[in-house]
């Protein structure tokens, strides 16, 4: 069947898609060059490859053999015919990305990767899958730190969404940078995925979102093998996928026979490459769970070796000596003999266009130079405003924020800024901005924008924006820079993703809003109490609390620094008072940093964070006219920044072993403030339905009440003495809400 | 149109809903007992109601007027033609559920409320919507604790899987208990959405299942006005909505003009309710937000007051004195007023008919009047295994869970137990298990189950899982007791549910595996590092790590006896040594108790958790022989539970002020140890992809090189006192991973 007879499953009456059957040639202009397949050797690499993957699980009793099996005829077709890459060159920077969002499923793609030549994953290192060897390419699940993997995948849902965020970025910095004749970036992603990850919300938002883009640049497979840890995928799940993706606004395609009809499966991801339906494309390709084996078809199949006998079994079956282990024939490295130089041919042809696009387009060419190293196209640094620029009377943090954003994202290509659908909330909108948009979208229901835009209106998906920017940012280290926006409480739901962020290294700042109890009326559902807590302790992020506009400054250029770490900037809803005899950009940079000093002797120091830094400022003034007592105060932003800081710096910041007791103002839980206070006065409960202030004031937060806690506090230090004081922590705002 | 004639939209052959429109009388027996409508004096209804909404916004200059105005019809519609529930009781048991998905609606809610006669919902108390009364019982969302919500909402998505739960609930009772003749439960769950909801992840995969369960008792009602926050929801979502639904196993059904037809609105939820397709109905409602302001139809109007102008203005419009507010005429009053009395007449047919049930089926009679009441029907402390009936050979904790809870889940129909498609990996399956599962799935692919079932199959929908269990619980307090499972690392994705659940003070058991990086060759992106932070910080939450099976006793124990508050039990997928000598479950009720205690003076104290307790002893006991160290230890499964013991019992355990510095040993962040410790030995990076055994050791989770580092911290508090100890936190595991 010529791919151009394919029908696609949403123009057809019935919305069923017409199987794909036997033999496509694959001689197409938009494939690669392809020989008539051989249905000999064909059979011979299938074999081989399932046999391998036994043996790989078998060797250390472990892994998940069952789905990588399913998916050989998958590999084959995609790995050998259909997907333009370098295996030499895995970072080759117009390759297409694939990313398997099935993860658990890895010795798949590493065995590919084995067979047609990465340079560093050979025989040994497939071998070191599930072993002890910490040298190992082959973790249980792809990791982003090893050559020619495109991101982290494991957490089901996630790695489809991150495939969103792939093909965007092409699109992005195609309709930026190409030009007639010269198409410098038109890669295509693939992903992979499984029943599983078709199950999980994040994927859902990020489907939607990809239809609504026509993002058909995206080719995702679904190895539908229907069978998940549990049995029988209809256990949890029967519903119409081919219909609900084509409402969804994607081509389906389908795959009868996945796995053994290569023809086919090159056939659909040929037709889906070349597709001109403008949109993304679904191929639901049939498979069968560890095909080869006894429990071929059963959940057995997915997550434990076969056990010898079995593998012996699998290997007679095949027409292999059964004793024989990890047997690769030279008929099959040479099947995938052409894959290196048709690589080096792509690479060779990209950098020539490059050259020429040069010549013609020479400021173009030397900024997309610049992108592609990672480096931004101005100097960012001094697009952020000085601190006589920023306003003198208070300010919301997150207006601050904007001020701060807003001419940085006006003239940095690199940035790309979003929203939860909280324009009006987050203040990321800057001047002519362009919206990313299908430019088609404009006539059809008057939604202007196009490819080039980049303010991303993410709907009300928290996780798929979070989780779709890492994929952004994953693209090519730098050349994108991705900038969320929502309220704090709502990075709860983008959690999973922002953490795979910081896993993988990906810098994008988000910008989190409403970021305490002074939010408001929206009440307890929408005030964070306890959400810091997860990112102070989540390894590898920056959550970063402002009290003013110039520590807002500051957060954005720490953020911005931190070129391998994302941030959370955590911002008030209401006005600030702004501290311009304290408060110090520099002083963000390294997470806490002395505010307010007493210079001959403190009774006490307050340490003060971002949008309740004025409960610590008023207190003091409180302590002071009213109980002769003599605080300073810390203003402490950034826990993990703070910590980076050598010790004698922590050490004077802080005081430690000087005998002034230390106490933490925060409406939040305290947990892990104890690490640098003796006393904390903070939340115990959730939230309230009051307005901000009126919210402040029902949980004890004024100066006037904190004080009299506080001197109370002082008063029993200095009578038993800081000994006494410090195996217990102290909460001084108690009798407010349950535990 | 009558109802019979109204083809839904997944059975047509376009797939284009038939347009409800004009006049349904009503009059049919599955409706209330309703009049004809009066054209005029709906039209004075829905004119006083938007009025009134625009004064409660105007008067404090906040709220979310828009949709609660574009509604009204639909109000009018559900609140007195359809629903059916009782304003004086707003807790009769067989009611139907209402859940307000577009939680920021809520003046929509509390005005039907106020209008139809629930008591406490006076004018005065709507007056207080956005004050700063804090006896307000008008929040910027509903919250579950005041008469007539069902359950809080706000965060987007939540309130529709909620709705999945309250009629899961409803099928299980009903099947259980309803006999023939004999309807006990057989209420409607209906349930209000905007946009927004139908675009977050949650709610996608909450469809997924009520489509999957058949669940034909709820009806979603879809105020589409096609505006969000940020303007057209276009912007963001430009799917087939309908289509999705029907694929999804949803009835669709329309309704073409929801601002003023009440008419259709009613026959249209009428044929909702009575629908004989087997499938949840999705009525989708073209409504206008803000109709009647100048502002009508966009985005403008859905999150702030008009100004005083343009309620004038609408007054005027709507044929009203401009200068009066809040006015409801005796006439409109008047309208509702049948609702009282047909409430109550409900309620006593109830009675009556769980009285008739009492004499024809008296056992069963007396086993419902207990779930009613909200107890369990078994002496359920006496199904929990005694000491000396557990193993004392090395068990998993997550094995352990299993041989404390199935007994429990086989013999209390309470227990709604379920997992997120990890069954052969969580253990929670008791003999004789019955899937909840639509009974019609077995002819078609053999799927076993009924509604009777209490093994829930959830697939890969973490999020929803907790989420929907929110409303299994919520159905009416200690009715249903839900029990969901995952790897811990999972409970991430479900966290917004969760968090949702201790807000409501709902009761739930989250069955958390796979505890840390012993989770092994999974890798770091299952391995937990942070999360306990998160869940240790979450108000009303109880985060339980038992070190042994004893220990997974008192876990359930403890978690049982929390019937107002959710618990996580955090669990070992790799096998933990036993501790018959010292483990207790009494003291895992209490949060922290002494494990080992060195009777004649300890030079340091060992705090040790959970699956890392191993550590601990053995620590200890290399301390004792390598260094002439004497170590008590504490074990510290709960940090909540030991925050609410007296004093005196925190400064036994922990030896305030006695100069014994105490180190914990846990593998995660330590955040939040810091207030129980002088020092922690923990993680301060991600986790690495090894075998179990084989991350701790990469991490220096040992019991020799733990010791080397307390000893030299041991021996530096000698040196230098305590006191210079306690001001700064020392973190014993370094040089592992990074920050």
């Amino acid at each position: 069947m010529a791919p151009s007879a394919i029908t696609p499953v949403s123009a057809a009456p019935d919305h069923r898609p017409v199987k794909l059957a036997g033999k496509a040639t694959g001689q197409n202009e938009t494939t690669n060059d392809v020989q008539l397949r051989d249905v000999e050797t064909t059979s011979l690499v299938l074999r081989t490859f399932r046999c391998l993957i036994a043996d790989l699980c078998e060797q250390f009793k472990g892994g998940h053999p069952g789905g990588a099996m399913g998916m050989a005829a998958i590999g084959v077709a995609l790995w050998k015919y259909v997907m333009r890459y370098s295996p030499e060159n895995p970072s080759f920077f117009n390759r297409d990305r694939f990313v398997l969002s099935n993860g658990h499923t890895c010795l798949w793609q590493y065995t590919f990767m084995h067979l047609v030549g990465y340079t560093n994953m050979t025989l040994d290192q497939l071998k070191s899958y599930h072993s002890t060897r910490t040298d190992s390419i082959c973790p249980g699940h792809p990791e982003i730190e090893h050559e020619g993997i495109e991101v982290t995948t494991g957490p089901l849902g996630q790695g489809i969404a991150n495939a969103v965020g792939l093909a965007m970025a092409t699109k992005n910095l195609a309709a930026t940078y190409n030009k007639p004749s010269y198409e410098l970036v038109n890669n295509k992603t693939w992903c992979m995925v499984g029943d599983a990850c078709l199950q999980e919300g994040v994927a859902l938002e990020a489907i939607s979102l990809a239809g609504h883009w026509r993002l058909d640049n995206l080719i995702v497979m679904y190895d539908n093998n229907q069978i998940t840890c549990d049995g029988s995928a209809d256990l949890a799940n029967t519903e119409n996928v081919n219909a609900k993706m084509a409402a969804s606004g994607w081509e389906v395609l389908e795959v009868a026979d996945g796995n053994n009809d290569v023809d086919a499966i090159v056939a659909a991801l040929v037709a889906a490459r070349s597709s001109c339906s403008g949109k993304p494309v679904f191929v639901n390709i049939k498979t069968t769970i560890g095909v080869g084996s006894k429990v071929a078809g059963d959940a057995k199949a997915h997550g434990a070796a076969f056990g010898a006998d079995e593998v012996a079994n699998i290997k007679k079956a095949s027409g292999f000596d059964p004793e024989k282990h990890f047997v690769v024939s030279d008929t099959v490295y040479d099947f995938f003999g052409d894959v290196k130089s048709r690589g080096r041919r792509l690479e060779n042809e990209w950098r020539e266009l490059v050259s020429a696009y040069g010549d013609e387009y020479p400021d173009l060419a030397s900024e997309f130079a610049l992108r592609v190293k990672g480096q931004f196209t101005q100097d960012w640094a001094n697009l952020i405003p000085a601190k006589e620029d920023l306003p003198t009377a208070p300010t919301a943090s997150r207006k601050s924020a904007g001020l701060v954003c807003n001419p940085l994202a006006e003239k940095m290509k690199t940035f790309m800024v979003g929203t939860a659908d909280l324009s009006p909330s987050v203040n990321m909108i800057w001047k002519d901005k362009v919206d990313f948009q299908h430019p088609d979208l404009r006539p059809t229901c008057g939604i202007t924008g196009d490819y080039t835009g980049r303010y991303i209106h993410w709907g009300i998906r928290e996780h798929a924006m979070a989780a779709i920017s890492n994929g952004l940012a994953a693209f090519n280290k730098g050349t994108i820079l991705p900038i969320t926006s929502t309220f704090f409480m709502f990075y709860l739901y983008a959690a999973p993703a922002v953490r795979m962020g910081a896993l993988q290294r990906l810098q994008a700042i988000h910008i989190a809003t409403h970021d305490s109890i002074g939010t408001g009326e929206d009440g307890p559902t929408h005030q964070p109490i306890e959400l810091a807590a997860l990112y102070r302790a989540m390894p590898n992020l920056l959550y970063i609390r402002p009290c003013d506009s110039e520590e807002t400054a500051g957060a954005f250029l720490a953020a911005l620094s931190a070129t391998s770490t994302p941030s959370i900037l955590s911002l008030s809803r209401h006005n600030l008072p702004q501290y311009p005899q304290h408060s110090r950009r520099e002083g963000v940079a390294r997470g806490a940093y002395v505010f307010i000093e007493e210079a001959d002797g403190a009774d006490v120091t307050l340490i003060g964070v971002g949008s309740e830094m004025g409960f610590a400022v008023g207190a003091r003034e409180v302590l002071r006219e009213r109980f002769g007592i003599k605080a300073r105060v810390v203003s402490f932003p950034c826990q993990r920044l703070f910590e980076m800081q050598p010790r004698e710096y922590r050490a004077e910041v802080l005081r430690y072993g000087e005998g002034i007791p230390r106490v933490v103002i925060e409406a939040y839980a305290v947990n892990g403030w104890e690490r640098y206070a003796e006393a904390g006065y903070s939340m115990s409960s959730f939230g309230h339905s009051l307005p901000g202030a009126a919210a402040y004031k029902y949980f004890g937060f004024g100066e006037e009440v904190i004080a009299e806690r506080v001197s109370a506090f002082v008063g029993e230090v200095k009578r038993e003495g800081m000994e006494s004081m410090r195996g217990e922590f102290r909460d001084l705002n108690v009798g407010r809400g349950e535990h």
